[in-house]
Protein backbone atom coordinates (compact mmCIF):
# COMPACT_ATOMS: atom_id res chain seq x y z
CA UNK A 1 0.00 0.00 0.00
CA UNK A 2 1.51 2.85 -1.22
CA UNK A 3 2.92 5.17 1.60
CA UNK A 4 1.35 8.72 -0.19
CA UNK A 5 -2.03 9.37 -2.69
CA UNK A 6 -0.71 7.74 -5.88
CA UNK A 7 -2.28 7.02 -9.05
CA UNK A 8 -3.50 3.80 -8.89
CA UNK A 9 -2.65 1.35 -11.14
CA UNK A 10 0.62 2.45 -11.93
CA UNK A 11 2.97 -0.16 -11.25
CA UNK A 12 6.27 0.83 -9.43
CA UNK A 13 8.26 3.79 -10.41
CA UNK A 14 5.78 5.11 -13.09
CA UNK A 15 3.39 6.17 -10.18
CA UNK A 16 6.53 8.11 -8.42
CA UNK A 17 6.63 9.69 -11.94
CA UNK A 18 3.51 10.37 -12.32
CA UNK A 19 2.91 12.33 -8.82
CA UNK A 20 6.10 14.72 -9.16
CA UNK A 21 6.70 15.05 -12.94
CA UNK A 22 9.46 17.54 -12.00
CA UNK A 23 11.43 14.86 -10.66
CA UNK A 24 10.87 12.59 -13.22
CA UNK A 25 12.02 14.01 -15.67
CA UNK A 26 15.96 14.16 -14.94
CA UNK A 27 15.47 10.74 -13.71
CA UNK A 28 14.11 9.34 -16.82
CA UNK A 29 16.81 11.46 -18.75
CA UNK A 30 19.59 9.65 -16.66
CA UNK A 31 18.14 6.37 -17.02
CA UNK A 32 18.00 6.66 -20.67
CA UNK A 33 21.45 8.04 -20.83
CA UNK A 34 23.08 5.22 -18.45
CA UNK A 35 21.05 2.39 -20.41
CA UNK A 36 19.75 2.95 -23.65
CA UNK A 37 23.10 4.41 -25.22
CA UNK A 38 24.34 2.83 -28.13
CA UNK A 39 26.10 3.52 -31.01
CA UNK A 40 29.18 3.33 -29.52
CA UNK A 41 32.30 1.13 -28.57
CA UNK A 42 31.39 0.95 -24.74
CA UNK A 43 28.88 -0.95 -22.98
CA UNK A 44 25.86 -2.45 -24.88
CA UNK A 45 22.78 -2.02 -23.87
CA UNK A 46 22.30 -5.65 -22.78
CA UNK A 47 25.09 -4.90 -20.15
CA UNK A 48 23.96 -1.82 -19.11
CA UNK A 49 20.90 -3.47 -18.08
CA UNK A 50 22.41 -6.72 -16.74
CA UNK A 51 24.41 -4.22 -14.19
CA UNK A 52 21.21 -2.66 -13.32
CA UNK A 53 19.26 -5.88 -12.78
CA UNK A 54 21.98 -6.72 -10.59
CA UNK A 55 22.57 -3.87 -8.24
CA UNK A 56 18.37 -4.05 -7.97
CA UNK A 57 18.52 -7.73 -7.13
CA UNK A 58 21.21 -7.04 -4.13
CA UNK A 59 19.00 -4.23 -3.03
CA UNK A 60 15.99 -6.21 -2.93
CA UNK A 61 13.71 -4.21 -5.07
CA UNK A 62 11.19 -6.52 -6.82
CA UNK A 63 10.00 -4.27 -9.34
CA UNK A 64 13.44 -2.93 -10.55
CA UNK A 65 14.69 -6.11 -10.73
CA UNK A 66 12.59 -7.77 -12.41
CA UNK A 67 11.43 -5.02 -14.86
CA UNK A 68 15.48 -4.81 -15.81
CA UNK A 69 16.15 -8.04 -16.00
CA UNK A 70 13.01 -8.62 -18.43
CA UNK A 71 15.25 -5.54 -20.29
CA UNK A 72 18.24 -7.84 -20.12
CA UNK A 73 16.99 -10.67 -21.14
CA UNK A 74 15.21 -9.14 -24.16
CA UNK A 75 18.58 -8.12 -25.09
CA UNK A 76 20.95 -10.76 -24.19
CA UNK A 77 21.34 -14.02 -26.69
CA UNK A 78 19.56 -16.49 -23.84
CA UNK A 79 18.74 -13.85 -21.39
CA UNK A 80 17.28 -15.04 -19.04
CA UNK A 81 19.39 -17.87 -17.55
CA UNK A 82 22.32 -15.05 -18.10
CA UNK A 83 20.36 -12.77 -15.78
CA UNK A 84 19.66 -15.13 -13.47
CA UNK A 85 23.02 -16.62 -13.61
CA UNK A 86 24.32 -12.65 -12.69
CA UNK A 87 21.91 -12.14 -9.83
CA UNK A 88 22.88 -15.52 -8.30
CA UNK A 89 26.74 -15.67 -8.88
CA UNK A 90 28.27 -13.69 -11.42
CA UNK A 91 31.76 -14.86 -11.18
CA UNK A 92 30.47 -18.19 -12.35
CA UNK A 93 28.18 -16.48 -15.01
CA UNK A 94 28.40 -16.88 -18.89
CA UNK A 95 29.83 -13.87 -19.50
CA UNK A 96 32.85 -11.83 -20.40
CA UNK A 97 35.85 -11.15 -17.74
CA UNK A 98 35.41 -7.40 -18.35
CA UNK A 99 31.81 -7.88 -17.67
CA UNK A 100 32.84 -9.70 -14.65
CA UNK A 101 35.29 -7.53 -13.36
CA UNK A 102 32.61 -4.23 -13.73
CA UNK A 103 30.17 -6.59 -11.86
CA UNK A 104 32.65 -6.65 -9.05
CA UNK A 105 32.63 -3.03 -9.11
CA UNK A 106 28.92 -2.42 -9.03
CA UNK A 107 29.21 -5.09 -6.45
CA UNK A 108 31.16 -2.95 -4.12
CA UNK A 109 29.20 0.53 -5.01
CA UNK A 110 25.85 -0.97 -3.60
CA UNK A 111 27.16 -1.22 -0.51
CA UNK A 112 29.72 2.23 0.06
CA UNK A 113 31.23 3.78 -3.19
CA UNK A 114 34.44 3.89 -0.68
CA UNK A 115 34.82 0.22 -1.52
CA UNK A 116 35.83 0.61 -4.99
CA UNK A 117 39.42 -0.28 -5.04
CA UNK A 118 42.70 0.17 -7.02
CA UNK A 119 42.57 -3.60 -7.21
CA UNK A 120 38.99 -3.91 -8.89
CA UNK A 121 39.78 -0.64 -11.36
CA UNK A 122 42.86 -2.45 -12.29
CA UNK A 123 41.17 -5.42 -13.02
CA UNK A 124 38.67 -4.07 -15.21
CA UNK A 125 41.06 -2.18 -17.04
CA UNK A 126 43.16 -5.33 -17.52
CA UNK A 127 39.67 -6.93 -19.03
CA UNK A 128 39.79 -4.76 -21.16
CA UNK A 129 37.18 -1.84 -19.73
CA UNK A 130 37.91 2.08 -20.48
CA UNK A 131 37.18 4.99 -18.16
CA UNK A 132 33.84 5.61 -19.55
CA UNK A 133 33.15 1.80 -18.64
CA UNK A 134 34.28 2.48 -15.31
CA UNK A 135 32.37 5.65 -14.87
CA UNK A 136 29.22 4.15 -16.43
CA UNK A 137 29.31 1.37 -14.15
CA UNK A 138 29.98 2.95 -10.98
CA UNK A 139 27.16 5.72 -11.83
CA UNK A 140 24.66 2.69 -13.16
CA UNK A 141 25.17 1.03 -9.55
CA UNK A 142 25.21 4.16 -7.64
CA UNK A 143 21.73 5.55 -9.75
CA UNK A 144 20.00 2.18 -9.08
CA UNK A 145 20.53 2.51 -4.85
CA UNK A 146 18.88 5.63 -5.80
CA UNK A 147 16.00 4.12 -7.90
CA UNK A 148 15.45 0.80 -5.63
CA UNK A 149 15.00 3.55 -2.63
CA UNK A 150 12.55 5.68 -4.41
CA UNK A 151 10.16 2.74 -5.44
CA UNK A 152 10.58 0.55 -2.01
CA UNK A 153 10.40 4.22 0.10
CA UNK A 154 6.77 5.10 -1.40
CA UNK A 155 5.48 1.81 -0.76
CA UNK A 156 4.77 1.47 -4.74
CA UNK A 157 2.31 -1.27 -5.98
CA UNK A 158 4.71 -3.57 -7.72
CA UNK A 159 3.19 -6.56 -9.40
CA UNK A 160 4.28 -10.06 -8.29
CA UNK A 161 3.77 -12.00 -11.54
CA UNK A 162 6.91 -12.16 -13.16
CA UNK A 163 5.27 -12.49 -16.58
CA UNK A 164 3.76 -8.77 -15.89
CA UNK A 165 7.10 -7.85 -16.89
CA UNK A 166 8.06 -8.97 -19.89
CA UNK A 167 6.37 -6.51 -21.97
CA UNK A 168 7.18 -4.27 -19.84
CA UNK A 169 10.92 -5.47 -20.26
CA UNK A 170 10.26 -5.40 -23.62
CA UNK A 171 9.44 -1.72 -24.36
CA UNK A 172 12.36 -0.52 -21.84
CA UNK A 173 14.73 -2.71 -23.77
CA UNK A 174 13.65 -1.10 -27.64
CA UNK A 175 12.28 2.72 -26.48
CA UNK A 176 14.76 3.37 -23.45
CA UNK A 177 13.84 5.69 -20.84
CA UNK A 178 12.89 9.22 -22.33
CA UNK A 179 9.27 9.47 -22.41
CA UNK A 180 9.03 10.50 -26.03
CA UNK A 181 5.42 9.00 -27.83
CA UNK A 182 6.21 6.04 -29.90
CA UNK A 183 7.52 6.95 -33.43
CA UNK A 184 5.04 7.01 -36.08
CA UNK A 185 5.14 3.47 -38.41
CA UNK B 1 43.69 9.58 -6.24
CA UNK B 2 40.88 9.37 -8.83
CA UNK B 3 40.17 5.61 -10.21
CA UNK B 4 39.65 7.04 -13.98
CA UNK B 5 41.08 9.63 -15.78
CA UNK B 6 39.21 12.80 -14.31
CA UNK B 7 39.88 16.37 -14.63
CA UNK B 8 42.50 17.65 -11.95
CA UNK B 9 41.80 20.35 -9.04
CA UNK B 10 38.10 20.28 -9.38
CA UNK B 11 36.56 19.10 -5.95
CA UNK B 12 34.49 15.87 -5.39
CA UNK B 13 30.99 15.71 -7.83
CA UNK B 14 32.44 18.61 -10.01
CA UNK B 15 34.92 16.44 -11.68
CA UNK B 16 32.63 13.25 -12.47
CA UNK B 17 30.57 15.68 -13.84
CA UNK B 18 33.17 17.22 -16.08
CA UNK B 19 33.73 13.95 -17.49
CA UNK B 20 30.54 13.13 -18.36
CA UNK B 21 28.64 16.11 -19.14
CA UNK B 22 25.42 13.60 -20.61
CA UNK B 23 25.00 12.39 -17.04
CA UNK B 24 25.62 15.41 -15.68
CA UNK B 25 22.79 17.68 -16.86
CA UNK B 26 20.12 15.20 -15.41
CA UNK B 27 21.95 14.77 -12.09
CA UNK B 28 22.01 18.53 -11.80
CA UNK B 29 18.62 19.21 -12.68
CA UNK B 30 17.09 16.46 -10.52
CA UNK B 31 19.44 17.93 -7.31
CA UNK B 32 18.01 21.91 -8.61
CA UNK B 33 14.46 20.86 -8.15
CA UNK B 34 14.82 18.82 -5.26
CA UNK B 35 17.26 21.24 -2.91
CA UNK B 36 16.38 24.37 -4.79
CA UNK B 37 12.62 24.36 -5.15
CA UNK B 38 11.44 27.37 -3.52
CA UNK B 39 8.13 29.61 -3.78
CA UNK B 40 5.44 26.86 -2.07
CA UNK B 41 4.37 26.11 0.85
CA UNK B 42 6.46 22.63 1.27
CA UNK B 43 9.95 22.20 2.68
CA UNK B 44 12.45 25.15 2.40
CA UNK B 45 15.56 24.84 0.72
CA UNK B 46 17.14 25.20 4.45
CA UNK B 47 15.46 21.98 5.39
CA UNK B 48 16.21 20.26 2.27
CA UNK B 49 20.37 21.05 1.99
CA UNK B 50 19.44 20.09 5.38
CA UNK B 51 18.49 16.14 4.72
CA UNK B 52 20.97 15.96 1.94
CA UNK B 53 23.92 16.98 4.20
CA UNK B 54 21.82 13.77 7.60
CA UNK B 55 21.72 11.26 4.39
CA UNK B 56 25.35 11.46 2.92
CA UNK B 57 26.60 12.69 6.64
CA UNK B 58 24.93 8.82 7.16
CA UNK B 59 27.03 7.35 4.17
CA UNK B 60 30.02 9.21 5.86
CA UNK B 61 30.56 11.11 1.95
CA UNK B 62 32.82 13.73 3.20
CA UNK B 63 32.77 15.82 0.31
CA UNK B 64 28.54 15.95 0.15
CA UNK B 65 27.56 16.08 3.85
CA UNK B 66 30.34 19.20 4.18
CA UNK B 67 28.96 20.99 0.70
CA UNK B 68 25.74 20.54 1.59
CA UNK B 69 25.85 21.20 5.21
CA UNK B 70 27.90 24.60 4.13
CA UNK B 71 24.56 25.30 2.17
CA UNK B 72 22.11 24.42 5.01
CA UNK B 73 24.29 26.59 7.47
CA UNK B 74 24.21 29.40 5.05
CA UNK B 75 19.76 28.96 5.05
CA UNK B 76 19.20 28.27 8.32
CA UNK B 77 19.65 30.98 11.07
CA UNK B 78 22.25 29.59 13.73
CA UNK B 79 22.82 27.28 10.49
CA UNK B 80 26.03 25.34 11.72
CA UNK B 81 24.74 24.50 14.94
CA UNK B 82 21.79 22.98 13.60
CA UNK B 83 23.51 21.02 10.96
CA UNK B 84 26.09 19.46 13.83
CA UNK B 85 23.22 18.88 15.99
CA UNK B 86 21.05 17.05 13.11
CA UNK B 87 23.81 14.88 11.97
CA UNK B 88 24.78 13.81 15.52
CA UNK B 89 21.15 13.23 17.10
CA UNK B 90 18.48 14.71 14.92
CA UNK B 91 15.85 13.87 17.56
CA UNK B 92 16.98 16.65 20.16
CA UNK B 93 17.89 18.79 17.97
CA UNK B 94 16.68 22.73 17.61
CA UNK B 95 14.53 21.89 14.53
CA UNK B 96 10.19 21.12 14.21
CA UNK B 97 8.63 18.05 14.67
CA UNK B 98 7.76 18.03 11.61
CA UNK B 99 10.99 18.32 10.17
CA UNK B 100 12.27 15.12 12.68
CA UNK B 101 9.59 13.04 11.57
CA UNK B 102 10.76 13.19 8.13
CA UNK B 103 14.29 12.95 9.00
CA UNK B 104 12.94 9.36 10.42
CA UNK B 105 11.69 8.75 6.91
CA UNK B 106 15.09 10.01 5.49
CA UNK B 107 16.95 7.90 7.72
CA UNK B 108 15.01 4.41 6.92
CA UNK B 109 15.44 4.92 3.11
CA UNK B 110 19.15 5.67 3.57
CA UNK B 111 19.68 2.10 4.64
CA UNK B 112 16.96 0.65 2.52
CA UNK B 113 13.22 2.06 1.34
CA UNK B 114 11.55 -0.70 2.98
CA UNK B 115 12.49 0.21 5.96
CA UNK B 116 9.78 3.26 5.76
CA UNK B 117 6.78 2.12 7.68
CA UNK B 118 3.04 3.34 7.84
CA UNK B 119 4.05 4.77 11.59
CA UNK B 120 7.03 6.59 10.39
CA UNK B 121 4.76 8.02 7.88
CA UNK B 122 2.00 8.61 10.03
CA UNK B 123 3.91 10.76 12.49
CA UNK B 124 5.43 13.07 9.39
CA UNK B 125 1.69 13.73 9.03
CA UNK B 126 0.46 14.37 12.46
CA UNK B 127 3.27 16.80 12.21
CA UNK B 128 1.98 18.51 8.97
CA UNK B 129 3.93 16.67 6.36
CA UNK B 130 1.91 17.13 3.04
CA UNK B 131 2.42 13.96 0.93
CA UNK B 132 4.80 16.31 -1.40
CA UNK B 133 6.90 17.06 1.72
CA UNK B 134 7.07 12.64 2.20
CA UNK B 135 7.68 12.04 -1.29
CA UNK B 136 10.76 15.00 -1.44
CA UNK B 137 11.95 13.41 1.60
CA UNK B 138 12.36 10.09 0.35
CA UNK B 139 13.75 11.21 -3.16
CA UNK B 140 16.36 13.11 -1.31
CA UNK B 141 17.30 10.53 0.76
CA UNK B 142 17.51 8.20 -1.77
CA UNK B 143 19.51 10.78 -4.41
CA UNK B 144 22.06 11.35 -2.06
CA UNK B 145 22.60 7.71 -1.76
CA UNK B 146 23.31 8.05 -5.60
CA UNK B 147 25.16 11.07 -5.53
CA UNK B 148 27.26 10.20 -2.12
CA UNK B 149 28.36 6.29 -4.03
CA UNK B 150 29.13 8.51 -7.53
CA UNK B 151 31.42 10.85 -5.73
CA UNK B 152 33.12 7.95 -3.70
CA UNK B 153 32.87 5.28 -6.33
CA UNK B 154 35.38 7.26 -8.52
CA UNK B 155 37.71 8.13 -5.70
CA UNK B 156 37.03 11.80 -6.77
CA UNK B 157 39.22 14.62 -4.68
CA UNK B 158 38.12 15.67 -1.82
CA UNK B 159 39.35 19.01 0.40
CA UNK B 160 39.88 17.82 3.75
CA UNK B 161 39.63 21.21 5.32
CA UNK B 162 35.78 22.27 5.96
CA UNK B 163 36.72 26.05 5.84
CA UNK B 164 37.36 25.26 2.04
CA UNK B 165 33.37 24.48 1.50
CA UNK B 166 31.97 27.53 3.04
CA UNK B 167 31.60 29.67 -0.35
CA UNK B 168 30.92 26.43 -2.08
CA UNK B 169 27.79 25.83 -0.02
CA UNK B 170 26.71 29.88 0.15
CA UNK B 171 26.99 29.52 -3.75
CA UNK B 172 25.17 26.32 -4.07
CA UNK B 173 22.44 27.98 -1.52
CA UNK B 174 21.74 31.14 -3.67
CA UNK B 175 22.22 29.55 -6.75
CA UNK B 176 21.26 25.88 -7.16
CA UNK B 177 22.35 23.35 -8.81
CA UNK B 178 21.30 24.12 -12.82
CA UNK B 179 24.56 25.21 -13.78
CA UNK B 180 23.07 28.29 -15.24
CA UNK B 181 25.35 31.19 -15.71
CA UNK B 182 25.10 33.73 -12.95
CA UNK B 183 23.09 36.27 -14.11
CA UNK B 184 24.68 39.60 -14.86
CA UNK B 185 24.59 42.64 -12.18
Amino acid sequence: MPHIDLPEGMPGITAGFSFRPETAKPMRELAHVLLHTSGNDGLSSADRELIASFVSSRNDCFFCKTSHGAAAAHLHEDGERVVNAVCAEYASAPISNKLKALLAIAEAVQIDGKRVTKDLVDKSKAGGATDTDIHDTVLIAAAFCMYNRYVDGLGTWQPRDPSAYVEMGKRMAERGYSGEPEPQK
